[in-house]
């Protein structure tokens, strides 16, 4: 039966519900997959940073982060930074989810690149590392006979890279069209239930969904983002956010939403990419959908996207009510997809 | 580099769309996979057997088709009858598409069990084997160390029982809601547009989507026969499609279908099931969806199937635009997945 070393790098509300899953799913995996596991390595951002080559307590780490204590009391080892960390957990497998920076991608992909040279298999919900150094990182796996899964980049934990990397053998996909951004998608459905641009927005932020700085999600930074990563990997075609066309939601005022809503249509944050020859064509613009297409169900949250292959007709996946469990999910697919 | 030898039993529809595909792939599979392959055996219902272990030509095989004349012609060898072109036929794949029979999901059944006794690989798109044979199949093909795959049983090419297998590892599927037969759904959207059900029945004929005998379609069978396969598979609990509750749709009248609208809903003939501890409930009848949902974008042959997992919000999978050469697509799949 084999026994995977696990180190989780970054414990916020991702590692913590990864935590979570793992004590949870601990029986499952060994009578389903004749797998066990233990933790070797949790790092925190502020909370300290625990090795232990004979399993660390994951109850216990939840414990002491909850009372706010640090996870230095659970270390055999003193470390103090990301790199040593990586050095000194022992793992064979590295989740990594330290804080996403969309510029450069860093220090994720120093990390990532740091756990594959130390032969690691890498898990992580961090975009800037598949927008910034895709092919760089899955080279420098294929070399070490390990695995750079990050299923939990877009869309969280639904199979979305997966599903082409397996379910989908032979299939060229050749345009897809998606609702990626949460925010976006909250501000327009409170416009059409009569709030104001800038009420829309502050709503999201009281209940924590859009940042302090919204412009990220209202410029629609995040949706090319998701964009670039999606064609960079399906489409085998590299393309920086910077490349993607962008037009946020700013310009759509209550009287846009009213004239639409009087048509039976409302608007989304569309993103969509082509596919023509070696090149994509990467696009993020709001657009009118009419209410018998299911992008005009998609509430919230919820995202959606829409496939366009040369094998099947259009294949469209939708998640509903995503959250830290479903991406700490998605990173528990790629750990079982790597080592099985 | 690996070759392999396919055999083809049954040329219908389904089975000349896959050989078109392969002749389509044929150079894709060599570039991505590294995979060659010849087809050393064709058996058609009334056009005659070919068997030649060098390779069958497949376009001469589909322009004898189309003008009528036998595939014996193409024969190194003289076979009369399924199972001796299974022994024959020195393949290493078998793509079974013979007729189906729900009844008793023969002669598929024994078609399959031939050829994974001969250690064969199979790929089918035949229902029956799934409900009358499935856990029986599964186990030959382990004890032969071949696989027995039917992607294409259930909502054609779209992957299904492949992202269960690969892409959701650790996943429990609690319950899945589905709509999943064309005919009926083509019938509803004539009734909402005016007309009644028997021309709405009679319409769905003329275009060839609803059999001589439509009950199958409209008193739900095939719909249960569906909800049977999924509950057998992804829950790992047989349930046959008589254990299936199940209403079909010729009590919606079309004073029914004009109060639902008056409402803002659409009758569709929904399939739900529900795995309660060892046992699972299934489902097959006529509901009201309201138009916010993605269910009621369902038009004509799309189907739509929400999943309910223990580690996912919803997960819904909508495929637009089936048709034979999907199907082949989900064989292909089957065939690659294998070998893979």
């Amino acid at each position: 039966m084999p026994h995977y070393k696990l180190a989780l790098l970054g414990f916020g509300n991702v590692g913590r519900a990864l935590a979570q899953l793992l004590l949870r799913k601990r029986t499952e995996l060994n009578e389903r997959y004749d797998i066990t596991f233990s933790v070797t390595g949790i790092a925190t951002g502020r909370h300290g940073i625990a090795i232990n080559p004979n399993g660390i307590d994951l109850e216990g780490a939840l414990d002491l982060f909850r009372t706010g204590r640090t996870l230095d009391l659970l270390s055999k080892r003193k470390v103090t930074n990301s790199l040593d960390f990586i050095q000194e957990c022992g793992a064979d497998v590295l989740f990594e989810n330290s804080p996403v920076n969309y510029e450069t991608g860093q220090p994720a992909i120093d990390h990532v690149r740091a756990a594959l040279e130390q032969g690691m298999h890498v898990a992580t919900a961090n975009k800037g590392t598949v927008v910034h150094a895709y092919h760089e990182l899955k080279a420098l796996a294929a070399e070490k006979g390990k695995r750079f899964f990050f299923e939990s980049t877009v869309m969280d934990g639904a199979p979305i890279f997966s599903l082409f990397r397996g379910a989908l053998p032979g299939a060229q996909l050749k345009a897809f069209r998606a609702v990626l951004n949460s925010t976006t998608n909250l501000i327009l459905t409170r416009m059409e239930n009569g709030d104001t641009f800038d009420g829309a927005v502050r709503y999201a932020q009281q209940i924590g969904i859009a940042e302090t700085d919204p412009s990220g999600d209202i410029d629609g930074w995040d949706a090319a983002i998701k964009v670039a990563a999606l064609a960079t990997v399906l489409m085998d075609t590299p393309l920086k956010p910077q490349q993607v066309e962008r037009t946020g939601i700013r310009e759509i005022t209550p009287a846009h939403i009213a004239a639409a809503k009087a048509e039976g249509k409302r608007y989304k944050l569309i993103c969509t990419a082509e596919k023509d020859g070696d090149t994509v064509r990467g696009r993020v613009a709001p657009e009118l959908v009419s209410l018998a297409s299911p992008f005009a169900s998609v509430e919230g949250t919820t995202s959606i996207i829409e496939f366009q292959t040369d094998v099947l007709g259009n294949l469209t996946l939708i998640e509903t009510d995503p959250g830290p469990h479903t991406t700490a999910y998605g990173l528990l697919a790629d750990f079982l997809n790597a080592v099985r």
